[in-house]
């Protein structure tokens, strides 16, 4: 408890210390992989300097280290020093609640950490990620935690050890196509297993300006095909007259590698709010369909000149068919118009990096696409073949689905062909703290989200009300201004703000405001549609005040 | 009544009739003008052919013709044959509703044509434009009534002539600024004179495709420029290295002529419903502070090539000055990112032709800026200087005005340099049929209106609500399909739909959607801002409807 008040004593210091700028830098991060969920990210991996996702790794560090310093003074070392206790993994699984103890594993020692839950410096809902299983995985995204100190507070929870003969369950059979499927981060929150559907959940969504490659979301509608990069070679049609291409990787890294900051929206986002006001067909996506990355490549462009095109004012799409495919042989396929992918401005990429690390499986290794400012259904992966076609692909995927239509329309009636496929998406935002339902303290709430509009609609103004929408406050944007007419990704925004003395419960509400002006909807109900896509309503959360 | 019925019992086929396609055609219009007000128009004037624009005019000769067959066999003459009665302007502009009686005039000719309104064709609303006044403007508009047999109908409704001493009243004085302004056509409703400032109503906006010149929405900042086309200049400065150009109208002939039809808007459209909200500053705009015209003349892109400038990746503006200025000589001033200037793909204009005419004076004689996509205040008229510079134009009008604030902010908090000046404008749609307060007829409702997007993002749906936004139904959306990313200009539209018996009113809202499924917000409240500008809510007429 005198934890629990020295740490809110100094928590307003370190609001401040939150908010200051630190200059550019490169931080390497070294992941700590000792257990097989975390096998993706067996190497080092770095991230490239922004200012953004370089101060919340900081800020960590400082609260990190006060923490530790607190509970120094406080915890028992509970560390069995010999012929340790030892516990299954089932065993550990089951202790992930305040009412069962929250238990959590280091290599092969388990450790009972239900007491500093509440004084974890990171918050304790960050670390509730973790509970009844691995810290590793969220240790390789929070590279701070990785200090002697650290390990040190750790070992005073020590309750135990792995039993030597507890392996990890192997969850999928060989039968299973989603058998050779990559293994994931913990901490994504999972809609689908086959085809593997996960967001990051919110509070570590909008921790970082640029997502950590292992809770980047991730929408697959087919199992992941495992690609051999010496044999992978991707083809281009050319067009008449012109040559086919073959590349190879090699051949593709001889194109001028071309590097931009891209957040990618499903057009599923949110719609689980949807579903609130009446059922759809979908994915129960909350607001974590929504991640930002540093995407690295050849420009479409570029490789589309080699092969022989021009840019003529024409209908015509550039189509894109993936190495994913169904068991009929039908492979995910899209397209965009070829006036975009020949828009040396609107920086279509084949990329084969992602925040400096080749691609992760779960985002199209060996190369994707990358449509700055469109729907992500379009950013196809694990790509085999481009071509350049009189009109827009005939897959599925752009004629049968990802389409808006009016709340009017349902199964029996629409029709796909009358409605076009999404490309860029509207303006949207959403709160991810408070979270729904949570009691915060009174005297102040600090809210924090995101907004990012398509199209390279740069986010000029986020609002937010406490009041449902009676009366607005203008939040804080962070990082940098964002470029006109190319501002590829989100902008992370905050707003603190005082809580008259009383105040039982907020309606808190956001929305924000693109350079083209346009402005979200007030409401879901009439922009429901049959597919649930296209949720860009205000985003709101209700929380209860602490009197 | 016997007429009033027949003309009911023929209705249903009318609309069917307009429904129609008709192909493309070319519609030579003389303007019939006898009378001062209407001097502009002298000339005889060509529209380019459109489907669109051309099937009002087609239909309207259809019910007009109808009409006349039906009101010959049931008017009297009463024409008076010798020594006709003399009336004054006054008397005449006194007749104007059906309590004292409808007066019109043509040429030295009045008529009584009270019994006329409700079996005019073309609807009663639109004849009562003219109630109290020359028909000339209204017969120059629509020139299927320049007909033998309208003016045997006509003719039967005669009372007198005008008093041959009665001039039309000078309203100006030759010491007021605004005194050498152009005399403008009578169905414009005027918000302010000094500065012109005025819209067409609702009723004839969305009569055609082409907005026609006399009733093409008007917003002048300053007095209107009397410029002489002879030694008319335009100066462009060019870039250090390059030249400056010092274009005569002839040299502006000589660039490669481009035509395009684009969609004006001012910002401030719609700013009476805001208004109804809480009081804003600014111009009382109804709905019709938009229009549309075929616009022709030098693409800006080549012209600054021609000086020597070239496109790179830059933060500057291209600087336009008109000739228009305050007292103190400052001119009306605004700017356009370099960016959207350079690329041919945009469109950007030096406009000396309206509709197949020299421009208009009101509409910025002898040449304009006309910036597809964008908001009415950066298509700079009576253009004297174009240069291009590091950041955009110092013009109150561009850093003082035209930008876009959270309802929080008031004339004691506000801070123009925290918003972007307006560039594209968001998605927008108005209902223009039938209008707030009006009575309709059971059975049945025709909702008619416009819907455009800026940025060239075509409009892909509309939703008409006929109870406050509970369920909806697609609109037909009218005219050829806009090409994507380049759709300047906007779709007409109409809903017909079948009323539940016994209906007594209806709360009629419609809502567009543009091509990146941008959305129109619910309510005006929450998009309220200090100046009024950017309503782009959802627009709401309520109706009565007879028993």
């Amino acid at each position: 408890m005198l934890l629990l008040l020295l740490h809110r004593a100094v928590a307003p210091g370190l609001r401040q210390a939150y908010r200051l700028k630190s200059t550019p830098a490169r931080l390497c991060i070294r992941a700590c992989c000792t257990n097989d969920s975390f096998q993706p990210q067996r190497s080092s991996f770095t991230f490239s300097g922004d200012n953004s996702s370089t101060r919340g790794w900081r800020v960590m560090g400082t609260l990190l280290g006060l923490g530790a310093v607190l509970a120094c003074h406080d915890q028992q070392c509970r560390a069995s020093q010999e012929s340790p206790r030892r516990y299954t993994r089932e065993e550990v699984k089951s202790h992930s609640s305040p009412e069962t103890g929250v238990w959590v594993t280091l290599g092969c020692e388990v450790f009972d950490i239900t007491e500093f839950v509440d004084i974890h410096p990171g918050g304790a809902s960050k670390l509730m990620l973790a509970a009844g299983g691995p810290l590793e995985p969220f240790w390789a995204l929070y590279a701070v935690h990785n200090q002697p100190h650290v390990r040190e507070i750790l070992a005073q929870y020590k309750i135990g050890e792995l039993s030597p003969d507890d392996k990890a369950p192997s969850i999928l059979k060989t039968s299973d196509p989603y058998a050779d499927d990559p293994i994931r981060h913990s901490a994504l929150k999972v809609n689908t297993q086959r085809p593997f559907n996960a967001e990051p959940p919110p509070e570590l969504l909008t921790e970082n300006y640029i997502t950590p490659n292992p809770i980047f979301f991730t929408r697959n509608h087919l199992p992941v095909p495992n690609v051999d990069p010496d044999t992978y070679r991707l083809n281009v049609v050319g067009p008449p007259g012109g040559q086919s291409l073959c590349l190879s990787l090699d051949d593709l890294y001889q194109f001028p590698k071309h590097e931009i900051t891209v957040t990618l929206q499903c057009a599923g986002n949110r719609r689980s709010e949807m579903t609130q006001f009446k059922e759809v067909r979908g994915l129960e996506w909350s607001l974590g369909a929504i991640s930002t990355a540093r995407w690295a490549g050849a420009r479409l462009c570029d490789v589309l000149a080699q092969a022989g095109y021009q840019l003529c004012e024409t209908e015509a799409h550039v189509c894109f068919e993936g190495l994913d495919s169904d068991p009929t042989g039908t492979a995910y396929g899209a397209s965009i118009p070829l006036a975009r992918a020949m828009d040396p401005e609107a920086e279509v990429l084949l990329a084969y990096e992602m925040n400096g690390q080749p691609l992760p499986r779960d985002h199209g290794f060996p190369v994707r696409v990358v449509v700055p400012g469109v729907v992500g259904a379009r950013h196809v992966k694990w790509l085999g073949k481009v071509s350049v076609e009189p009109e827009e692909s005939f897959s599925h995927w752009q004629r049968r689905d990802y389409k808006g239509f009016s709340p009017s329309v349902d199964w029996d009636t629409v029709d796909f062909d009358s409605a076009p496929s999404i490309q860029e998406l509207p303006i949207q935002s959403a709160i991810t703290q408070p979270k729904e339902g949570e009691t915060i303290g009174s005297g102040e709430v600090t809210v924090k989200g995101y907004a990012w509009s398509g199209g390279g609609r740069a986010v000029v103004r986020v609002d937010v009300s406490l009041d449902g929408g009676l009366t607005w406050q203008v939040a804080e944007l962070e990082g940098e201004e964002q470029r006109a007419r190319k501002a590829w990704a989100w902008r992370l925004w905050h707003l603190q703000a005082p809580l008259p003395a009383g105040i039982k419960e907020l309606n808190i509400v956001c929305k924000a405001v693109d350079e083209s002006y346009n402005v979200q909807p007030d409401t879901v109900a009439p922009i429901w549609n049959l597919r649930g896509v296209l949720n860009n309503a205000w985003h709101r959360v209700h929380v209860h005040v602490t009197p």
